[in-house]
Parts: C-alpha cells; structure tokens; sequence
C-alpha cells in the first residue's frame, strides 16, 4: 500500500470506529436501554455523528483523498483502493454540503424521536409523536436544500433516496414501483379471497418453546453464537457493529409463531451480509453497505424465498411439530400454503409477500408529499388510512396498526422505505441467477444445507461490502440493472404451485 | 453563567459524552458482546479514548479553563463552577503529561486483555493471560513515567492510586493498611475457628427464584426499572451511562444465593451513587465520581452493613423463606449469624467482612512489586498463592480460584485494589454519622424502609459527585479524615453480636 492509501485509511478506519461506536449506542437504546436514559443518549449520539462528520468532512480529509486518487495512478480500478477512493470520494462531497451542526440535530432528533415513537406507539398516541415527526422532516427539508445542484439529483426526494441507494432515483423507483402494482393487483385479486387453512400458525406456543425453534433454524442459516447475538426488539432490526460482532433482534407473539421464525430469519439474511464482509474492507466506508436495496435482498430473500420456500417446509415442518405441536403431524405442503397466504392486512412486516409491495409504495407516495411540503403531519394518519383503504381495502381502526407501526419516520429515515420492494425485486433476480449456478440448491434446502446459497451469496455479494452500488453489482451478477419481471414471475410460480391454480406467466 | 465557564463547559460535555459512549462499549463488551467481536472493539474503544484524550489535553482546554477561572474572581469557592474548575484543572494538568498515543493504546490493551482474562478464566490457565498483563503493565510503567515530578507523588504507585482515589497516598494506604492488618488478623483469630450453621445459604435454588428476591430487594433499595438494568456478568460491576440509565449486573450460583443476593445488593450501592448525581453536574467532570474510595464505600455499605446487618435480616429471612425455601420457616438471627461467618476463602468478592481486607492488602502489595519491577509476571502465580497460605492459611489450587479470579489487572486498573479496603472504612465512618442523624435508621431498615438511609446518603455523598476529593468530602460529612477504628469497631460489634462473643473494643 502506497504511503498516501495508508494515511488515507488510517484517518478513515478513526471515522469508521465512532460509526461503530454509534452502532453499539443505537443498538442498546433498541434493545436494552432504559426509558429515562433516553435525553443523555441522544446527546451521546449526536457527539458521536458530530465529531465523525466534523473528521470526515474537513478539508484534510478531501487532500488525503486527493493524493490517494494521485498515488493509484495506472491501478486497476476494480482493486479496494480504487474502489476506495471513488465511494468515499462520492460520500465526501456530499458530506461536505451538510454543515456539522446539522448532522448533529439530525442524529439528536433521531434519537430522541425513537423514544417519542416507542411511546406513542405503546399507547397508540399518534398525538405524542407528531412533533418528533415534524422536528424530523424539518430536518430532512434542510438536508435536501444541502444538495441544491447536486450533480444527478432531479428532486427532494433524489437527495434523501441517494442515502439508501447510491444512484437511485425518484423516476427509477416510479417506473419500477408502477410495473410492481401493476403485477401485484391482478395477483391479489385472483388470491385474496381464496381460502386457506393457516390454523397452524395461530397456536399458542410459549416463546421459550418458540426461541429453541427459531435458534435452530438460524443455525442452519449461518447464525454463530461465537460471532453473533438474538436480542427482542419493538421493532426488529440488524446491525453489524464491526468484524466479529452482528446483532440480529427479532419479537414474539404467543399465538402466532411465524412473527419470530420470519422475522429472525430475515434479519439473519441482514446479518449475513453484515458477517461476509471481507476482512480487508473492515474499518474503510467499504466495510458497510450502502445500498439497503441489496441488503433488503438478502433479508427477503433468505426471509422468503428461502423461509417460506416450498423446498425449505421440507425443513421446517418436522421441526414446527415436534417444537412447537408436541409431535403432531404437520405436512410441508400444509406449512407451504399456510406461510403463503395472501391475504391484505395492516403491518407491513407481517404482509404476505403478494401485498407487501403496496405496503412500500403507499409510505413512498406519502413521503414524497411530506417532504415537499404537500401534506402536513397533523393530516399525515388520515391520509395514511386513506391509501390503506384504497390499496388494502381495509379499515384503519388504531394509529399503532397503521402510521405509527414503522420505527423509520422517527429515526428521521425518510427515503429508506423503497428499498424494501427494491430489494424484493433484486432477491428474485439473485435467486434466479443463483438456481442457475447451484442447479441443485433446493434438494440442498430441502435436507436442510443451507451452506451452498450462503457461501454463493457471500461470493457474489456480501464479500464486496460497499465497493458497487446497487446496479454495478447486479450487472456483474445478473448481468443487467434491477428488474420487475423475475420477481413477479418467482411470486406467480409460488403462489400458483402454493394455491394450486395457474397465474400469468410473467416471462 | 458567564460566558468563559459557558464555553468550557460546552467543551468538557462533549468530551464526557465520548467518555459515555465509551462506557456503554464497556458496558456491552461485559455483558453482551459475542467474544469474536474483541478485536473490532477494542480498535473503537481505542479511538473514543484516544479523541476523548486528545481533546481534553489540547491547549485549547487549557485557554478554556484559565478564562473561567478568570471570569469567576470572586465567586463562591464551594460553587459548582468553582470546583468544576478546579477539578478540572488538576485533571487536565495530568492528562497533559500523558501522550494520546499512550492513552490510545491503554485504552486498547485494557479491551484485549479483558477478552483474554475471561478466556483465560474460564480454562483457568494462566499462561493465556500473561502476555495480556505484562503489556497492561508495560503501560503502566510507562504512563507512571509521565508523572516524574508531579507534585505530590512520591513513588510509582502514587501515581497509579491517584487515579482511582485523587490525593490518596501510597505511604497513607500503607499506614491504614497496617493499622487494618492489625485489627482484623486477632478478629479471624477469635472467630475462624468456631462453628456457624450456615446450611440455609448452601440449599439448591434455581436462578429465576433467585431473581425475584433480587428483585424485591433491588426494589426496596432504589433500583427502578425505568432508569436501571440488571444483568449477568462474569465479574460484576456498575456502571453509570448518563443521566437515567444506571447497569448493575450480578453473577448466579444455584447452591449459594448469597453470591447473586449480595453482589447485587453492592451494585446497586454503586448504582445508587451514580443515580444521585445532581442532574446540574451531568456532562461536566463533576458528574462522575473521581474517587472510587467513596463509590466503594457505598456498595459495601449496602451489602454489608445494610444487607449482611441485624436489622435487615428481619426483612431478608421472611423473604428468602417464601421465595427460596418453599415457605419453611428461617429465623432472622439465624440468617444474620449465617451470613456473617467468618471464614477465610479464596474469592476477594465472597469473602466475610473480616478477611476481606486482607484480600486487598495482598493484592496491593503485589501490584507494587509488580509495578515497580520486584515481581515478574511469570511469578506472579507462585507469590499470589503464597501470600494467601501466609495471610489466609489457605492453598490455593486452581488460578482461577487465585490470580485469575478479578478483572481488574486484564483491564489495566493497577492502583484500584486498595479502594475497596478504603471504602469499608469510609462506609463504618459514614453509618455511625448516619445512625447519629437517623436515630431510628435501624428500625427503619428492619421494617424494610430503606429511603431514609439513600435520602441521607444521596444528600451528603451522591448528589456532589466529584466535587470533593475524599478527605475533603469526610471532613465536611464526619469532621475528620479516613480512620481505621469506626470499621474494626463495627466489625467487634457485629461480628460479637452475631457470634455471642466479647471482642476487643475499638473504640
């Protein structure tokens, strides 16, 4: 490594250390922080994104970044260096458009805007969090007009997506969202009102009972005691708090066991990535991912495609009897149909995965209007409970099913929501690929190996860590940018074969 | 407040929330972080020590704190800002010697050889931790060199004691020490030998029953769940997070509830301390407390002189016989006199009041010949385990049992042994002012009414946190200096009530 690469990583490995320590802070304060701790932690946090924003965003930091570009001169540009230099390159100037003061309110309102929402969630208060929410998009308004000019950013909402999706825009997520609906409504339509008997998910089973199931299934999955822990958490999340150390939470309900199971499964899928990693991205911008698309992509992958796959029931359902129905039977077949019914309801987290996608397009639509301006907080749960019922054809009864069910608004993560159905779309164009290298990946599923798929997606994906946004790294996989149609042709494949009916063929 | 202290003290809150940031790393390396996530941690505990330090010890701080003085001509010398200063500056005149690589990587090893002590421990295997600790005191003859010619220190250790008890001195400890040494070895003499039924604490009783008499205990003692955690460590400790979020952790042993009972009873003292910091001195070097002479004398005050006290034992022995003995009955005398056996042992932290201190003296004397070059490491086994036959008469036969059994040489706290003796003076000092306030403390405490006492303690100890160096706080608390006769005194009465025995009057 040349002299100006090392000091360039040595002031960028500091960064990335208060990036990590603020990890461990925003970790506790979701899992295990007491309430009244609250106020002294969001001043911790915001010290924390102040100083490290301060660090990454002086001028010493563009001169490091200057003479390391100089010093690679004739590199190949695909090396970690040059990857290096570029991304931290991009993340430098638009770090340097956001005034310190401001990224330290957005990491205080942030936290203390978490605690607002656990409340009023907790009391189905929406009254409680609304200033919190304001304070936020308050906020957020002021970090777009950072961006005025910004090379490629063609609206407000370009700017606040570009931190989820490098290289993501608004017109993207429009075109693809549209496609989307356009696939999901038919589908819902022909299934909905089908009957299914999911009576099996809806037993009571202590959690204790529960938690032997789901360890031994993230077993399977790659989960590592050694290297990893499963914390509860209100709402459930991933974090990877440096090489060694991926956190996964997951909650429970007493009479629906799939909430765990699913849940833990998909935040698994997050910790993989976390856990692939290559060590020599650690401590670099490298070393965590930008892209929540791709990261969504493995959660849901492993979540769905995997989870609720028809290979994986094989797996599963002796499992589920003997842990969880004191040995009664359970065919696979039943516990494929029951995991895939569709069915619109009001948690996105617990949607099927036929409606999940309107779930994301409705908080899209109304995030646009909330941060251009075009609808005011106070009127923010009546709108919300409008598109469910136009989407859904359901009735919002309680703000805690409905607006406030979500933690991101309150950790001011506007803009991350299309990620999730983004993400959606690029797990099917993996698995697809995946299926294609691993011909015999579902028999491997089937007997409960699920190395094979872990260690291609680790491969592929994970080991890269932040060297390629979203639609490089596709084009290397999947040899071209994200796409509608594998994911709605995996979901008529499954829910045809789920409900024993012919869906359109979406080739 | 003027401007100059405004200023200031807006530079010193951000340096306490690093350290904050840093305690909940702490916090979670001890409690929660899978092992292979030390090396990751240790590098980000390394950088918020290392900005913490770096911060603290430019010129800036020192501009900062002249003009704050300045600005104070006149003021209350007793006022918070008045102290803060002064505090402050005897601080900043030592961080100013120590170079923020030495900080750095001070901060660094103490994270590393915490991970290989509980290894170490856990395969009670010495050789696996020496490196560890011949590198933590490499360190520590390095930061000791920093202070050649520091005012006030006549010797190495001095400057290592003056960390955890600021003004203390080693020719001071070594005084107490004797006159310590003197009182309690014809104390085990007397008593050691004669017998105490003390089956009751022996009984099987499984963790979750354990945990609710903790839990009732920790409840009458102050401990609410809105503000404190309870958790499960190897060595337990406790720790302060920021205003409203005190962690006491406690460790569990089926065949001896005592272990878990009054660990958590002296956690919680400590916890107690942190709490009651006046909420004025948050985030400035006041709220935290400097002297860990004083925090000790907390914990051992309710773990001793509370939880192992006559009076308690009225609330304690109705409680343990519900809760862990299945209702049969247990005398109050017959639990008092129980839990006061004197006996000596191998663990410091299960040691009777009696022996305990030579528990510590043994341990100061070894870390002064450590520290000074007198004792190699590879030794260290060998001169620890003869020390305990000729202070204890015991044979040590695993080091996990001896030199392996405290955290606190793996984390680099050579210096803080000597506190813990201290505080058992400070806390007899403290209780005999306190049963002169509260005349009816007693009744109190045996009717389970544990308020007055924390009131008295959170009004003369707590809520001034750093304010006052030890001697400076007893002078104004009991008129005098630390002394050695309140203790031994009420160890003879204590210790003679519980055994029916005449022991020599301290007094």
């Amino acid at each position: 490594m040349t002299q100006p690469m090392e000091e360039l990583r040595a002031r960028l490995a500091e960064i990335e250390d208060l990036r990590a320590a603020a990890a461990v802070l925003d970790w506790d304060q979701n899992t295990k922080m007491p309430p009244r701790g609250a106020p002294a932690r969001a001043e911790a946090l915001a010290t924390l994104h102040s100083i490290a924003h301060a660090r990454f965003s002086a001028e010493e930091t563009g001169r490091l970044l200057e003479r390391a570009r100089e010093s690679l001169d004739g590199a190949d540009a695909d090396c970690d260096d040059a990857r290096l230099v570029v991304v931290t390159e991009r993340r430098y100037e638009k770090a340097r458009r956001v005034p310190t003061e401001l990224a330290t309110e957005l990491a205080r309102a942030a936290s203390l805007g978490q605690q607002a929402w656990k409340q009023a969630r907790a009391q189905d208060d929406f009254a409680l969090f609304a200033p919190y929410l304001e304070r936020n998009i308050e906020l957020a308004r002021r970090y777009v007009a950072c961006f005025e000019g910004f090379g490629g950013f063609e609206c407000a909402y370009d700017a606040l997506l570009d931190d989820y999706d490098p290289g993501m825009r608004t017109t993207e997520v429009e075109r693809l969202f549209g496609e989307l609906r356009d696939a999901l409504v038919p589908l819902i339509g022909e299934l909905a009102e089908r009957e299914v008997d999911d009576a099996v998910l809806h037993e009571r089973v202590a959690v204790e009972r529960q938690r032997e199931l789901v360890e031994e299934v993230l077993a399977l999955q790659g989960f590592d005691p050694e290297g990893w822990r499963l914390d509860d958490a209100v709402h459930p999340f991933a974090t990877g708090l440096g090489a060694g150390d991926v956190r996964i939470t997951t909650r429970w309900e007493e009479g629906y066991f799939p909430m765990a199971l699913f849940g833990a499964m998909h935040e698994c899928g997050h910790g993989l990535y976390e856990d692939g990693i290559a060590p020599e991205l650690r401590r670099t911008p490298l070393g965590q991912v930008d892209s929540l698309s791709l990261h969504e992509s493995q959660s849901r992958l492993w979540e769905n495609i995997v989870g609720r796959g028809r290979a994986f029931a094989e797996v599963l359902a002796p499992r589920v009897a003997r842990r969880l129905l004191d040995g009664r039977a359970l065919e696979p077949e039943t516990l494929f149909r029951a995991v895939n019914r569709v069915r619109p309801s009001f948690i996105r987290v617990e949607a099927d995965e036929a409606t999940y996608g309107l779930h994301v397009v409705l908080r899209f639509e109304l995030e646009q209007e909330l941060i251009e301006g075009r609808l005011p907080v106070s009127e923010l749960p009546q709108a919300w409970n409008e598109r469910v019922r136009s989407y859904l054809g359901l009735e919002v009864q309680r703000d805690c099913d409905g607006v406030l069910q979500d933690v991101h608004w309150s950790a001011g993560l506007l803009g991350y929501f299309p990620t999730y159905a983004l993400g959606n779309m690029v797990a099917a164009q993996l698995w697809a690929r995946a299926r294609r290298d691993l011909p015999d990946v579902e028999q491997q599923i089937a007997s409960g190996e699920l190395g094979g798929l872990r260690e291609w997606l680790r491969e592929h994906i994970h080991r890269h860590g932040s060297k390629y946004e979203t639609g490089e790294l596709l084009q290397r996989v999947v040899g071209g940018p994200i796409r509608t149609e594998p994911f709605a042709q995996y979901l008529s494949d499954k829910l045809g074969a789920a409900y024993g009916v012919q869906l359109p063929d979406r080739r």
